[in-house]
């Protein structure tokens, strides 16, 4: 391809000439010519896979002479020949070196730039590089692409799990011109927009679970919290008093109280906030009104919150279900029958006792079973496929009767244990009853928000209306 | 902007004019104008949310002068003025004043108009509300959007649950130009095509589990006739005969029958349409002839009634793996095991028995297992990854090796329990055998068609020959 | 529409020529007529769906006058004339007959080419069907569209299972035509990219799970040899050598044996291709050398060997939790305990024992559940809303976390098993001690990898870092 027939077919690019067609048209042929710039790893590791791919590379670098090892067939220029080569131009250097480009403007002018960059950290810049890069080149078009990928996915082709990458940037022919690269690298394609969208890109792949810290966090801090307190009443207790070594329990009797514990009242933190922020619109009389910034951080993690709470519950239905076979428990149900035969009394069989505990794992499985399917419904593909009024239903009305059904267990469970003194070993309260105080209220808020003259008052303010006239003084709190 | 100035740039959005290149390159542009139509509460959360992401807004009202509160920084105008300060103008009212808005055609004329109404109510109107715009407006670009978001989801920005959003219109610019102002809201686009695909768009939110509905009632309407039916074998049969109170049994035991006998039938009905329809197609000896209208309806609900008979098989391992520490079958045990000490005599170890149980026990773990293999792929985001062949291989063949399974599970937990007469209290035949009648109707019938007579014609049929010469009174029945 | 319009607005098509505006906006419009070649009996199934879906239909015959059934309302034409009617063309043709399209290449020229057409097997042709399409006809534009749908879907309408389906083509003017027609079919359309990805769209029909055979084979392979092998230690062993029958255990106890060993085993399989590519990584001082291709199929596998294993584990879960109620265990526990009573003699409660048990129960159920999480997080959905961070953070950190818990499950069974002289049956190794060496191998070349000195170096190569300067020979090995 000669450098004037290039030009005449990159014009394309800069969105005030016409035509666009060839664009379309001709941009898929294999063994086009692709730039990079940069020798580096990353440089490399790219050229590499374009040339598998059935393209055309040429390096741009400082030193074409003597710039280490190239994937063969790739060709090395000055960053000025090689950007004269190819319209699309792969930059695969750091976002320090990005001001150097402006020097290159007129040979840049028209291309496609790929920035294919990443920040080790988050905030290091007050702007994102596709952005930055952009406004240094305003006559080129900056496409953000392939930084999500991991270095293996770049290298060795993708595979299953990381096909999928993002791209951005205001052109969208340009953004076409590189998504056809992406494809042929065995990528899908999913467009995020214009290039404003880069910061969102360019903060994905440094994120760890920023939205799971809370809800785990609050797991393992009641968690530890139970276990200590359990630990106190259930073993020490009667290694002090009693002077018996239970010490075994902690691995399945204690950890079977603890995770159903902090279960139900993860779950219920998750209906808290809701119940929370209507109380708060019911009093301010208005809806147009920001709520407080930690009930809104706490809103948002609902999810991450029911799901870790769906984990735990999981965790006590398991150790639940090998209560049949344990050790412990065969012994002391063969021990009993032998007592039974030695003292030749045998114990009359309690209907109220069948009642109670029959009822008692009923209801944990139907609320078990709830909670599996809240759970499916917040897969990503489940939801998606659902409008918000299913989605709201769900989530909301079998949340609620969830959380009702998890808590009756609860009380079920308890029975009557909370009347009888032995109960309150050391003066403290049995585990199981610290564990229904917030489903409780939570339960009780939501009657209350039920009654009709709360429900009428709510649902009017939900749907625009004020309770006082606006001052100006309010006005300004809108935004 | 100048209003010359914007003019020039809209004229884009007109399909009849050149260039559309200014539309990719500046559409993005914050602090871009757009507006809104109506002050309504719809108008005023979508402002306040346009506003937040850094877009200047104009409102168009009837009384620009006193229209309540609008968020800061926004500005009111009647509705021309307003329609020339932007070219994208969210339509915030309602269907009934859409006819108002032909008065401003030529305002609108080369705008985007966004369409984000939603009606109480389904087929209210004979066409869906952005068909009914675009016929009034013909030299506007209609662009659905925004109408599957909750108000929610539009006034606090997306939460992970709903960032997905549909669009459709018929002009691709006027669509592309509406996603750059989406994908600033946070919100990931996805296209639905031209504006035809608006009824679909529009019926979306106001779907509540359309296609679960008959599953769900053919379980609930099943589990009830069983439930009665069994309280009277088991409940009150052994009160009126015996005057023996059990009525515990309701809780585990009594739901413990109800839902494997309701999972097994919902199964088979699963298989039974499939089973249906090729009997037909080979009686007919065509496959050019339409089901009749409940046949469809029934194979377009079989996935959904697949899950139901999931959940409901779901429950019954769960009620069945508790067995083992229920104080029901402790009691039991322990007493078995007294009066055998007592009696001094002990019972002679049963290999059938143990052969039987375990085979019992195998066979239902191993259709369990596969069932939820079967319910996974079902999973929108794994049905999506199986080519059609893979998705048949497993929904049919691994399929019908479930409901064998299950049925066989089935008839090993009745062995030889039909032969005894104490089975039939009342004159009634035992639960599970009522259960076994449907799959092994469907089993059998599928092993017919499975005759390689059978099957030959019945695949020849399906790939379109037909058995008779068609006439003409016959071809008026294709469409 | 009178031809001379048609061509008017064909013109679009060609690449060549402007303006492409139309396209866009009347390309929608209901009533527009479209082009089937080939009145087979996916012809006719394509073309009743296209006019009960308000299209006008044309087909293309070489003899119209007597070409069969086809749907009411639709007409019939030579070639020639069908090809005029239409900018769309549906090939419902074989692939042997395209070359006869050139023939029509001057009606065809600016057209849309719709290749519909698969092959019977893979790799028959060395380009596929679209990409020879293309070629034949450069002026034509080639969109490959709706094979991945079965016959059923695009007979009857779209199902929940299988409405996406996948568009390539390098003409975008053309995708967006068909995609049109797609939607208004009920079709969600994901885009491809260029005519170029055909290939992988027209072998996607034909696929039967390749990435699962490896891992479904080794499963098979494993599971039969540890049965045969568990089967001469635990029932033939004990018939040949004390002339009891105890064959019932097949069908729990050795199924529950066969599972978790191979279900073990497999899962340090997904581990070991990881580390042995460290490990040659390491030798070799770069990583710009490819791996054996026995190594790399094997890498591609893993999440599919890895859900293999979670099913047997799930299995091994379920075939646990019914230890309890066990008939055979149940008369052992029975048996014991009248023993005990007989001589009138209690055991002793172990606390140790109660220790070791509850341990070996509460590691198991803990590995177990983060396995799980292992097999959610690798759903499509799930794994596409994880950064790269995030995916390595589970699949990897998490994976050895669980790994390691699987692994000390198992020697926590074992305990102090492989002390007694009576475990070594016919002086064979108990199963459980088989199942433990491949994962404690990789756990401990894992921990290897660890150490800081090898960590550092591992590191360093893979950021590019390479051991030795490369001479021409190796740099040969580059691509």
């Amino acid at each position: 391809m000669s450098s004037d027939n290039m030009n005449g077919e990159l014009k394309v690019l800069n969105p005030e000439c016409l035509p666009l067609a060839p664009m379309g048209a001709g941009g898929g042929a294999a063994g086009e010519t692709l730039c990079i710039f940069g020798t580096g790893d990353l440089g490399r590791s790219l050229g590499q896979r374009l040339v598998q791919s059935g393209y055309r590379v040429t390096y741009g670098s400082r030193r074409p002479d003597n710039c280490g090892l190239i994937p063969q067939g790739a060709q090395v220029m000055n960053h000025a020949a090689a950007a004269q080569s190819a319209r699309i131009i792969f930059l695969c250097i750091h976002r320090e070196h990005y001001s150097f480009l402006q020097t290159l403007a007129p040979q840049l002018s028209g291309k496609v730039l790929v920035d294919v960059s990443n920040n080790p950290e988050k905030d290091m810049f007050p702007e994102a590089n596709a952005v930055y890069l952009q406004r240094l080149l305003p006559e080129a078009s900056v496409v953000k692409a392939l930084n999500t990928l991991s270095a293996w996915g770049l290298q060795n082709g993708p595979s299953d799990a990381n096909r999928q990458t993002f791209i951005c940037g205001d052109s969208a022919e340009a953004k076409q011109a590189v998504s056809e690269v992406c494809t042929r690298l065995g990528l899908w394609v999913v467009d995020r927009g214009g290039v404003g969208a880069s910061q969102e890109l360019e903060d994905f792949p440094l994120q760890l679970f920023p939205e799971w810290r809370l809800p785990l966090s609050i797991a393992v801090g009641l968690s530890a919290v139970f276990f200590i307190y359990l630990l106190i009443r259930d073993i020490i207790y009667s290694y002090v008093e009693d002077g018996k070594d239970t010490s075994f329990r902690i691995m399945v009797s204690l950890a079977n109280k603890v995770f159903p514990i902090v279960s139900l009242i993860m779950l219920s933190l998750c209906y808290l906030p809701g119940v929370m922020a209507a109380l708060l619109q019911l009093h301010r009389g208005t809806k147009y009104r920001r709520f407080p910034d930690w009930l809104d951080r706490w809103m948002l993690c609902r999810k991450q919150m029911g799901l870790v709470a769906l984990g735990l519950a999981s965790l006590h239905v398991l150790y639940t279900l090998i209560i049949g076979f344990r050790y412990y428990v065969r012994y002391r149900v063969g021990a009993g029958i032998i007592s039974q035969v030695l003292k030749n009394q045998t114990t009359e069989f309690s209907n109220i006792l069948a009642w109670r505990t029959d009822s008692y794992y009923s209801v944990g499985i139907l609320g078990f079973a709830l909670f599996i399917v809240l759970g499916i419904t917040s897969l990503p593909s489940v939801s998606n496929t659902l409008s918000w009024r299913e989605f709201s239903f769900i989530q909301s009305k079998l949340g609620y009767v969830t959380l009702f059904l998890c808590t009756f267990h609860g009380y079920l469970y308890g029975w009557d244990k909370f009347l009888r003194l032995s109960s309150y070993k050391w003066y403290t309260v049995p585990g199981y009853l610290l564990s229904l105080v917030v489903p409780t209220v939570v339960l009780g808020l939501k009657l209350l928000l039920l009654l009709p003259c709360v429900d009428r008052r709510l649902t009017r303010i939900r749907r625009g209306w004020e309770d006082t006239p606006q001052d100006s003084s309010e006005r300004k709190l809108l935004i």
